[in-house]
């Protein structure tokens, strides 16, 4: 018998890694000691830093993941993954240094893998961020047909004394959006419930009347917004950050909100992107509901002093920035229903 | 509709969170600088480093998985896990500071997360490695039944100057092993197909002659390395370490030898553990291929000069040490084979 005979290929995982050689390597700067296929991959800490604090995030795709079989899409996932990463660290003040990925599926097809790490590749060359490794399995039995799962990890650095870490937040404060542009990488089971049992849609129809296919709405890639935030951060002083992820506004917020603050959001301070107002009706989702599965368009909240409120530009790099709430005494966060949204 | 009737369950995914909350408390150390459930992991490099390079490396542990969900015993697969990663960055002479996992199933049941997660726990304690973050994610749709997938991520420290990458190694140099403990994680896919299908045996069942049941030879943790490479290392000046994985000695000692560089391993001169013969004869695979495939007993292999032999104690840590071959002009590696270790 054969290693082969029992689903595992040596020799295809061989030729995938070699497909995908040329995409990882673009990623490289000067700090990349390591090659392709060496047990670590070797990255050289900047120097200068004073207090360097290494700050790390894992995360997957979930079952957008599902939706990218059926569109037999694979170059966009890598790029929800890097960017849904880069956000994390962002959020306590870090920059990305590099990033590491895992690709499991029943049989590593090479084209499908140069497709997905190219996706991953081009979303880490855009942050300067170098992919200095990562794992492609062959897991006959735990997968099944095409369906595969990708997950990665960020390592960024930040100097200790420049923390994001919300202690400073006091009620009063103000709380700034970046958009969201859509779905991002969270919901998708409830959102595959809706578009494909519910409505009946498949992947290459029409989205009720947004305009776009099945497909290019539910496979948008995650926003990221390093340089957004940077651009902000370079203005005005920023005490708090949350990407607002699983759990939506009510639970990702409060994370980075000190004991005793609570926060305040007003609809109809931002633009709801209409998959959003889609799904709600579609699958007749109470209001609390979505807020605490998807984004809503709130894709990453900034907290800053209300003394610095009017120092905030109208735009942070290439997004908008809009003014949606307040930090009060108290916890959680409440969602404040402008009657006027609700019609739109 | 609610998210949970999608199948996924933000409230339990909390519950599992608050259930491992204690395991991954007691693998921080002062270093570790957040709290379970902040965005990122923050970490604090230790002082004093001239010019650091972080060494890092992402692993999975394959197809192990569905033994150990046939068994259901799930606090091994963490000790796997870890003990391969911090092997990996080990061969570039880096110590392990933090360590990331995924964690992905159709449902998270508290229990079982609990059990994987105080697996990984236990073994970063061991290891000195702070646990400082990671992702728990329902995904059903991808994973069906109680399959579950578990990687993880980790990050080590070396000085520039003291990475050990392999390029002084010459014709002549001395390979020492240190012994596996048995298949450590590769390979499972044959392994289940012999054991399973070829065996007909199920895990409660004794494995042939060995005197152990199928769960307990097939699920023994992946022996981790730490101890006895810096016991080792203490000694003798080491040239370059191979960790023996996926593709065997004849993949993995090429990897860090220097182009021009090749290798001779003399069969017998080591204990292969009793699995590799059962499974050899069971499965009536090819003798190349048991080294294309499993590590054969050779854990992990370290490249000495051969002026150094003289100084190699017999043991490192609680590891006994063996000479397995040489360092010879060429390629590859050739395993030299010894008639009388074919009767073993």
């Amino acid at each position: 018998m054969r290693y082969r005979e029992s689903g595992v290929d040596i020799d295809r995982a061989n030729e995938a890694t070699r497909r995908i050689r040329q995409a990882v390597r673009r990623t490289w700067n000067d700090r990349v000691l390591s090659d392709v296929g060496s047990f670590g991959g070797l990255f050289r800490l900047p120097e200068g830093l004073r207090d360097p604090v290494l700050v790390s995030s894992t995360d997957g795709v979930g079952t957008k993941l599902l939706v990218a079989s059926r569109a037999r899409r694979f170059d966009t996932v890598g790029e929800d993954l890097v960017n849904h990463c880069i956000n994390d660290i962002l959020v306590q003040g870090a920059r990305p240094l590099f990033f590491l990925d895992y690709l499991a599926a029943a049989r590593l097809e090479p084209d499908r893998v140069a497709d997905v790490v190219g996706g991953l590749a081009r979303a880490c060359e855009a942050a300067g961020c170098a992919l200095v490794g990562g794992e492609t399995a062959e897991m006959p039995g735990v997968y099944h047909g095409d369906d595969f799962d990708l997950a990665g990890t960020i390592v960024g650095v930040v100097e200790r004394d420049a923390i994001v870490d919300g202690t400073r937040v006091e009620p009063g404060d103000v709380v700034l959006a970046l958009p969201s542009n859509g779905l991002h990488t969270n919901g998708y089971s409830l959102v595959r419930r809706i578009v494909f049992d519910v409505a009946g849609l498949d992947v290459d129809d029409p989205l009720g009347d947004l305009g776009v296919t099945v497909a290019d709405e539910l496979l948008r890639p995650h926003r990221g917004y390093l340089h957004a935030v940077d651009a902000l951060r370079a203005c005005v002083d920023v005490r708090a950050m949350a990407h607002v992820t699983g759990g939506g506004v009510v639970e990702n917020l409060p994370r980075v909100l000190p004991a005793g603050c609570g926060a305040r959001i007003e609809e109809g301070t931002w633009d709801v992107p209409a998959i959003f107002r889609w799904l709600e009706r579609t699958g007749g989702v109470e209001r609390d509901e979505m807020y605490r599965v998807f984004n809503m368009g709130l894709g990453m909240l900034v907290v800053i002093a209300a003394a610095d409120a009017d120092r905030v530009p109208r735009r942070a790099g290439d997004l908008p920035l809009r003014r949606v709430g307040r930090i009060v005494e108290g916890e959680g966060v409440e969602i404040v229903p402008t009657p006027s949204t609700d019609e739109a």
